[in-house]
C-alpha cells in the first residue's frame, strides 16, 4: 500500500527501511469514493493529501453556481489548498475524488513533528514544492498565453492519458468551457 | 547589504553569525539597472534571483509580439523560471529590472552545495517554494474567478503600495489589459 510513497520518497531523498517505517506512523490512509469529499468550502484545512491510487479533483464554486475544477491530482502527486493548510484557515474549495481511491494523508501539525523529526523529508517537501510551484508557474503562462482550444490540445499532446481517464465534463470545467463546447472541438479535432 | 537576506532567513529558520558567514559566499550581489535584463529567451536558466532593493519583473514575447508580464517581485521575494532553472533548460521567459536594483543571486550547482552544506537551507527554501506555490494556486483561482476589472480591483485592496509604485502601463500587461484599458477603469474608479 505504501509501496508507491517509498518509490516516490526515493526519487528525492535516501531512506532506509529503519526510517521509512518510523514516517509511515505519521500518515493516515483513507479509501473515497467516487465524488466523495474530503474537503469542502468553509470548513477548516487540516490535511495534505498524497494520492497512492486513484484521482482527486480541486474545484470552487463560482458565482454563478458553477464548479470551477481548478487542479486534478492523479497518483504520486500531493494535493491540497495550500495558504489554508499551513494558517489553518477555512478553504474556499472542494478538494473531491474523481474516481475511487486510496489516498495518503498527512495533518499540518503531524507535518509539521516529521519535518522536526526527520529533517531530510525538509528536503523531500522541498522538491515537492518547488516542481508544484514551477508547474503552476508555466500554467499561469498558458493561462495567458493560449486559447481554450489551444490549451486543449496542449493537454492532449503532453498528458494524453490524462485526458483519456478523466470524465470530458471535468475536462471542460477545468479549461473553463461547457461540455458541449469541449465536445464540439473534439469533433473538430477527428474530422 | 545582506541584513535584508538574513532577516528572511531569520522569520523561517535559527541561524547563528558563523552560519550566515558560511552561507553567504554562496550568493553573488549585483546592480541592475532600470530595463537591464537579468534572464533573456532562449538562455540557459542558471540563477535563481532574490530581490534585496528593487523590483524585478518576468514575461514573455507572445505571438503578437507583445510583453506579457507574468510576474513581479519586490524586496525579499525569489524570482526565476523555476522549470529551466531546476533543469538547466533554455528559457521562453525575460526577467528585467523594473527600476535600479539589488539583487542577490545564486547558481543552480551553487544552491545544490549549500543545501548539501546546511540542510537547514532545505526547511528554508521549503518554505519559500511552499508559500510561492500557495500564492500561484490563489492566483489561478483569481484568473479563472474574476474579470480584469475584479481581478485589478483585488490587488489595489490586496497591495496597495504595490499598485502604486509599478508603471502602470506594467500593471496593464501584467492583467492582460491595455494600457489605454485600464486608464478608462482608473477613470471610472476616481469618478
Amino acid at each position: 500500500m505504501f509501496e508507491i510513497f517509498r518509490l516516490h520518497l526515493e526519487k528525492f531523498i535516501q531512506i532506509n527501511e529503519e526510517e521509512f517505517a518510523a514516517i509511515i506512523p505519521f500518515f493516515k490512509v483513507i479509501e473515497v469514493k467516487r465524488k466523495e469529499n474530503l474537503l469542502i468550502e468553509g470548513a477548516i484545512c487540516k490535511s495534505h493529501f498524497f494520492v497512492l491510487e486513484g484521482c482527486l479533483r480541486k474545484f470552487f464554486i463560482n458565482d454563478k453556481g458553477i464548479e470551477q475544477t481548478t487542479e486534478f491530482a492523479i497518483e504520486n502527486w500531493w494535493i491540497t489548498d495550500n495558504i489554508a493548510y499551513e494558517h489553518g484557515l477555512a478553504t474556499s474549495f472542494y478538494i473531491q475524488a474523481v474516481e475511487k481511491s486510496e489516498i495518503m494523508l498527512i495533518e499540518r501539525e503531524a507535518q509539521e513533528k516529521l519535518l522536526k523529526k526527520f529533517p531530510k523529508m525538509e528536503r523531500y517537501f522541498r522538491f515537492i514544492y518547488q516542481r508544484a510551484y514551477a508547474a503552476s508557474q508555466m500554467r499561469i503562462k498558458y493561462l495567458y498565453d493560449f486559447t481554450k482550444e489551444e490549451f486543449y490540445e496542449q493537454l492532449c499532446k503532453s498528458q494524453p492519458e490524462f485526458v483519456q481517464r478523466i470524465p470530458q465534463y471535468l475536462i471542460a470545467s477545468f479549461l473553463g468551457f461547457s461540455p458541449e463546447y469541449l465536445s464540439e472541438i473534439r469533433k473538430k479535432k477527428r474530422s
